[in-house]
């Protein structure tokens, strides 16, 4: 692992401490490095809607922590702007959704990510393109 | 209240009924009407991402119930297909989030919402867009 | 009308002035105030797709001008971000199209604005909703 | 090439015939399979904006025509839903862009697709994520 992987993975450790959403979410990181994360959280009845799928709120918010530790793994605070998400498959309880956030492009202040949602069979659930403005404020580590 | 006004509101107890997470957020319907729908929360603790602001898929989540409320309250079962957010502001723990969806277009087999998230100040936190597909099947209600 | 929207009328016509693919379109201005314009353009054939309905780069295009003029009223360079765009009705031959692009929210240095677009008969034809970047630079007229 | 593939080729070919405004840009079909296709365009004087870039207008349309190549392919006549489109980088006088559609889900009635336009250089221009419905209509082709 190099130092800027090394860097992001500890900036995310660091968001994950207060981010109250994703722990009752269970987020569970499997990867981050700088521009990219991998994180998944196993789908409780209490993320149900009316139809006993998967809220759609919750497919959204699991690929919106994905985006949000890929954007901020570099240390400069980002926030959305702009987000659009398909739903191509709906999810139920018990699945095991994992997101992954990629960057695709950056400009100086703003930066362009693709975040794909899979269940455990690897099937698309949400596929999730969010634009982001990246700050000049730092978040402090260590 | 006329008839269809009524039975949308019967559609929208039932389905809130099972929609676990819209209870987890402490939704509260404000108002239904048929294509229509107004609901509100407040913003927890528990719903801050690691900015100490509201997390985006608390927003989101708060507007798609909304959108799914208004979109099945003629009784068809509809699903989301696309969505589109943007989020002008952040929130806060405290913050009241209210979400009013409004139905823009219909065509036979889909329908166009736009859907509205203001805080207690009546400033604008999200502005949801979101294209529904409505299936033959029909919710059952008394 | 005041010197804000005096000057935004001035700024429009001189983007106008270089913008040839919003001429090849034959788009008219029918209004440009502050962050907001309305413009139209009749639908040629040659702005027809495969299914002699109106190409959907069209529509987008009608109102991303409108979009553009609206966002760099004020004179300070603005970007197109990230779009989303809805089709709720075909457009023919022979249509009017109208659009109408108002500032929905502004932070220092991105806006979301909204655009309609409409035909002769009132019909809703497209829903746009834009977030753009506004530069440090400046737009110079006289 | 398998005998899907030929078809979708043949659908295109007849699409394009009556494409007006796809004629108009110019646009060259490089490679067409069913649910695929990867079309390109040389950005003109006329396709540019009030900043001599080329207008959004432009690279949503080609990034159009691919979706709609691709998603009709098969011979079912599908119609654009809801679309989103990301403008990473601007273009120039004299560029050539390629789009290239893929699809990325599929139910029953509905499709979702990704479209990369890419300069010469390789370099992301736009990024259209859309959604198309598929009715139950066919294309006739000899």
């Amino acid at each position: 692992m190099n130092e800027k992987d090394l860097y992001a993975r500890k900036i995310v450790d660091k968001m994950m401490e207060l981010d109250y959403f994703s722990q009752w979410m269970g987020v569970e990181i499997l990867d981050v490095k700088e521009n990219y994360s991998k994180i998944q959280i196993a789908v409780r009845k209490e993320m149900l809607n009316g139809f006993a799928i998967t809220h759609g709120g919750i497919t959204f918010a699991l690929a919106d922590s994905a985006f949000a530790f890929a954007c901020n793994s570099d240390g400069r605070i980002t926030v959305a702007l702009d987000v659009s998400i398909s739903f191509p498959k709906a999810g139920r309880e018990g699945d095991i959704f994992i997101a992954e956030a990629k960057q695709i492009a950056t400009t100086n202040r703003t930066a362009l990510f693709l975040i794909e949602i899979k269940n455990q069979h690897n099937e698309l659930i949400g596929l999730f393109k969010g634009t982001c403005y990246k700050t000049e404020k730092k978040l402090g580590v260590g």
